[in-house]
C-alpha cells in the first residue's frame, strides 16, 4: 500500500508552515504515520543547496533550476519514496510546482522546460493533493518579520506572475489542487484544508 | 570572435591534467590567451558540489547526474562563456562527454537523457575539439597514487563500460573528437595532442 502525497504551495508569508504543522497534527491524531519535510532543505544536501542557492554567489537561471531539482530528485529518492512505500502520508512545504511558478515562469526559463526536468528529477511523482494557499504577496510580505532572502526579495511584479501561474495550474489540474484563501484567520483555513483532505477519501 | 573551446576527456590516470598545461602553454608561447577549468570544481560553487558528490552521503543517480549537470550550467555561465566571448582559448578538464559516458552509459540513466539534460544545461554548447585519452583502466588506475573517491573506487567492469562508451563517442563524433592512445610517454602524447589542434587551424 502506498501512502498520500500532500503538498503546500503558495508565496511565502501564505502561512504554509502552520498549516502543514495543524494538518499533521490533525492526520497523527487519528493514527496515522506523517512525514513532513520541505523544499528546498529536506535533507542535508538539501540543506547545503539551500545556502548555496538562497545566500550565495549569483547563479545563472539554469544552474538554478537543475540546483532545485537536484534537491528534489534526492528529497524524493531518500525522504518521500520510502515513506510513500511504507504506508505514510507525506505532507512537503512546496514540491514540483514551486520550481514552475517560480522559475519556470518568472525566471527566463520555459514552464515546459521545467516542468519536464523536474518530472524527470522526480521520476513522474505528482501529489495526491495540492493546497495552494493563495494571498496578495504584498500581504504575504509584511507578514514575514524575518530578513528576505534572495528569492523573497526580488521584486513586486515577480511574486504577482508566481501567484498568477499557480493559479493557472490549479484551474488546469482541478482534480488535484485545493485553492484556499489565505487572507483569513489560521482556524478558518485550517477547517478548508481539513475539507480539501476529507475530499480525498 | 569568439574564441576556441577544447575539452579533455578520459578515465582517470589518463594524464589529462598533465596534458593540458602542456597545450596551455603551448598556446600561450604563441601569444593565445589560454583559460584552463575543470569539472566539477571549476568555480566555487562547483567545489561545493565536487564535495558533495564525491565525499557525501549516498546519492541517487538522477541526483548525481542533476548535480553534474548544474555544476556545469554554472561553468559555463561564468568561466566558459565569458572566456570564449573575450576571445579567449578555453581548456577544460572534463565537459558533457564525460557525463554521458559515467552516469548515462555505467549507471542506470540512458545516454540520450543525460546527453539532453545537459545540453540545456549547457545551452547547446559544444566543444570544437574533444581529445580522449584512451587507456585500460586498470593501467590508470595503477598510475593513481592518491586516495580513491568515490567514483574512482567503483568496479573494474564500470570503468571499462566507461572507455567503451568514450570510445563509440568518438566514433560517432570524428570531426570532433581526437582518439589518442595514453599508455605512451608524456611527449609522444603531447605531440599527438599538438598534431590534434593544428589540424583545427
Amino acid at each position: 500500500m502506498t501512502g498520500l502525497f500532500i503538498s503546500f504551495e503558495g508565496g511565502d508569508g501564505t502561512g504554509k508552515t502552520t498549516q502543514i504543522a495543524r494538518l499533521a497534527e490533525h492526520l497523527r491524531a487519528e493514527g496515522a504515520e506523517v512525514v513532513t519535510t520541505r523544499e528546498p532543505g529536506g535533507t542535508e544536501l538539501g540543506r547545503e543547496i539551500r545556502q548555496a542557492l538562497l545566500h550565495g554567489e549569483d547563479l545563472s537561471p539554469r544552474t538554478e533550476a537543475l540546483l532545485y531539482s537536484a534537491d528534489r530528485a534526492h528529497h524524493v529518492a531518500t525522504v518521500i519514496r520510502p515513506a510513500l512505500d511504507r504506508g505514510a502520508t507525506v505532507i512537503t512545504d512546496r514540491f514540483v510546482d514551486s520550481s514552475v511558478a517560480y522559475q519556470g515562469s518568472a525566471r527566463e526559463l520555459g514552464i515546459d522546460e521545467i516542468r519536464s526536468l523536474n518530472d524527470w528529477a522526480v521520476g513522474g511523482l505528482v501529489p495526491d493533493l495540492t493546497f495552494l494557499l493563495d494571498l496578495d504577496p504584498a500581504v504575504g510580505a509584511a507578514r514575514l518579520n524575518r530578513e528576505k532572502d534572495r528569492l523573497e526579495s526580488a521584486g513586486d511584479d515577480f511574486h504577482r506572475q508566481v501567484r498568477q501561474t499557480f493559479l493557472e495550474m490549479a484551474e488546469a489540474e482541478p482534480d488535484r489542487f485545493v485553492v484556499i484563501d489565505a487572507s483569513r484567520s489560521i482556524d478558518e483555513i485550517a477547517a478548508d484544508v481539513r475539507a480539501g483532505y476529507e475530499r480525498l477519501r
